[in-house]
């Protein structure tokens, strides 16, 4: 039966939705808004600012950090503020660019999926049930 | 210093960039994979063809499909096709609304992320060094 079927055009694209572009480093969720934080700030957020941005615990955004540090995406610059210790993030020009990168693939899952659910109903037509 | 800078109205909105919405079942990059070619065929997929629309392994896929059926986002019908074993994958009703829900949030991320990314400058001019 399956072999009389019609193929529809996006089947007959093999691995057209393994997303290879979607680097875990980045698309890790919580990494993700730690990103989209600091690329509209060139020159960086403090450790609290983005600890606030991004709801998440000194624990979880120290560790999420380093992850982004050890991939060359972010720079961590310490200092002192007040004497208390104060860090400042901030992305780097590679990091920027692979983020940027990464957008170009997110934005076309959510083309792929807005065009696919729209297709239902041809492809209802078309598929063995 | 700090006391004294503007305060940017994005920085004043707590956890802007927590996503919330961003649910870890379907954020993981192979499952969004997965979902994306499912919503296009509501009467469902067959395991090879997902396989190779999303470039996993027999294991991979069994393994992020048993997840997504735990979640009560997929259902897999089980049969045969000339004696052979063949699974159909497809969404359930709530798994596509799920899935639909999730892509809003997702679509946030991208305009979030490139209207940053455009502040650049804007935000360069009021943030401490």
């Amino acid at each position: 039966m399956t072999d009389t079927v019609p193929q529809e055009a996006h089947l007959s694209q093999d691995a057209r939705f393994s997303y290879e572009g979607l680097d875990r480093v980045i698309h890790e969720k919580a990494r993700l808004g730690v990103l989209t934080s600091l690329i509209g700030h060139p020159k960086g957020l403090a450790f609290a600012d983005l600890k606030r941005l991004c709801d998440l615990t000194d624990g979880n955004l120290s560790r999420h950090l380093q992850v982004l540090q050890d991939a060359g995406l972010v720079e961590l610059i310490k200092g002192f503020e007040r004497k208390r210790p104060h860090t400042i993030c901030h992305l780097t020009a590679s990091g920027r660019q692979r983020f940027l990168d990464y957008l170009t693939v997110l934005e076309r899952v959510v083309r792929d999926a807005a065009s696919a659910a729209k297709a239902d109903d041809r492809a209802a037509r078309i598929l063995p049930a």
